[in-house]
C-alpha cells in the first residue's frame, strides 16, 4: 500500500471551532485529528472499537513521539480526508503515519505518530497482543527501496 | 540561557478536560499547551500582546512543522511549567523550543515547533519585523559547542 | 414536525478526548455538538454551508442564551443522533431545539439556544433574510394546543 | 455574600484558540470555564483540589441542568473574572451560580448550573458529604427578600 492508494481513510470536516482568526485550522486541533483517525482505524480497520479495547482489555497506546509537517491550510467547512498506516511495528511500540489530504486530494499535512501499548491502570509498556499485530502489519507501508 | 534556567515559563494547570479515561494528558492538549506558551512569550517577554499582534499589525504565526517528545505523563491538578526559547531565527520563519516540567522539575515533554510569520489577511510569509526580532533572540538557546 | 420524527439530525459520534475519567461526555462537549448540529443544520437543510453564510455574507449567529437539561450520560464511542427543529423565529432572533438521542433513540439531553442573526464585523443584530427565514420556518416544531 | 463582593473568583485569559472567526469566544468555550472555576472553587474555597475528590473520594459532580444568559461579547486577550456562589444546596443536588465579569467588571456571562453528587464508579447519586456541604453553605447567595 502507499498513501496515493491509502488502505485506510477517515473524513474530518473543519468545523467553525476548529479555525482561528485568519479562518484556518487552529494547529493542535489537526493534531486531535489524528487521534480522531487512529480511533477510527481501529473500529473500521482493526476491527474493534478503541472504547473496547480500553474499556474492557485495559490497554492504551499512550504517544511518546509526534513529528507534523504543516504543508498546506486547512479551512473552515472543508472536508478533509486522513489516511492512515504503519512504518514500523515493535515489541510494544507502533510508528503510525497519517496523510491529511484536501477534498481535490492535496496534501495538507503529515505525520508520524509513535504509541507505545501500555495496561491502562498502571501505564506500563505491554506486548501488542498478537490480534492487533496481525491488523496493523496488514497497514504497513512498503520498506523504502534501498 | 538554557531550559535549565529558563529565560520565560509559563505556568499551566492540566484541567478535567484535559485528561483521559487514565486520568493523563491527552496530547493534543500538550500541543495546545504549547501555544498557549508562545502566546503568554509574545505578551510576557515580546512586550506585545498576541491579540495585538494579530488584530493590529495583521501578522500571524501558523507552525509549519512540529516535534513532541512526551517524556513522561501529566496528571489532572498538576501545575506544569512550560518554558520557552528559541532555537534559531530566520528572514521569516522561527524555531521555537519549549520544554514542559513538572511540579519538581522534572521533564514531561519537549517540543520544537517552526513557526512562519504571515501577513494575516493573505497568509504569505513576511519577514520578521525587527521589533519581534530583536526580543526573539534575547530568547536564543546557545550554538551547541562545536 | 416533532422530535419524534425530526425534520433534520446529525450524527455525532462521541470521541475518546470528549469523555473524562469516569467515561461520560464532559458537559461543555455537549454543548459543542450542539453547535456541530447547527452548521449541519444550514449545510444540510438551509442549503447553505455554514462557512459561506460567515465568509460571503459576513453573517453570524451567536448565542445569547442557553438552556441544556442532561438527561442521561453519554459514553465513549457511542453514536449519537442530534435533532434539530425551530420554536421561534423572530426579527433577529431565533430559538433554536436540540435533541441528542442515544443509539436506541433514548433521550440524552435536550437543549434550547437562542441565537441572533449579526453583522459579522460590528456584531450588530441585522434582520434575519429572508432566505434563511423561510427554511428555519420548515423547521418550526408545531405550536402547543391551548 | 452577593456577586458585586463575589466570595471566590477565578481568572479566565481568553486564549487564541478560544476565539472564532468574529474575534470573540466560541460560546461552548464559555460553558468550559465554568467547569474551570468550579474546579478551582474546590481547590481554592472547598480547600481539596478537585483531582483529589474524583481520585480518593471517588466523587465527581456531573451537571444535570444548564443556563447561560450571554450578555456580551468575550474578546481574545481578556483577562476575565468567573465569580462562584451557591443558590440551593439538597441532598444530592447543588446549584452553582456563575459571574463571568470583564476587566472592568462588566457582566458577560450569568451561569447556573445544577449539578449532582454521585459515586464516580457507579455514577449513581449519593448525599453530599458534610464536610463539602459545610464549605458550599459558606458560598451561599442570600435568599431574595420576600
Amino acid at each position: 500500500m502507499s498513501f496515493e492508494t491509502p488502505i485506510f481513510e477517515t473524513p474530518i470536516k473543519v468545523r467553525f471551532s476548529d479555525v482561528d482568526r485568519a479562518g484556518i485550522a487552529y494547529y493542535p486541533r489537526v493534531v486531535h485529528w489524528l487521534h480522531v483517525a487512529f480511533e477510527e482505524f481501529f473500529e473500521g480497520f482493526v476491527g474493534v472499537p478503541y472504547a473496547t479495547v480500553l474499556e474492557r482489555e485495559n490497554l492504551g497506546f499512550p504517544a511518546v513521539d509526534l513529528k507534523v509537517e504543516f504543508v498546506k491550510p486547512m479551512r473552515f467547512g472543508e472536508v478533509l480526508k486522513v489516511g492512515v498506516a504503519l512504518e514500523r511495528i515493535g515489541g510494544a511500540s507502533s510508528l503510525f503515519r497519517y496523510e491529511v489530504r484536501g477534498p481535490d486530494g492535496d496534501v495538507r499535512a503529515r505525520a508520524r505518530v509513535t504509541v507505545v501499548c501500555v495496561a491502562l491502570d498502571t501505564l506500563k509498556p505491554t506486548p501488542l497482543p498478537e490480534r492487533y499485530r496481525s491488523r496493523f502489519a496488514a497497514a504497513l507501508l512498503p520498506a523504502p527501496a534501498p
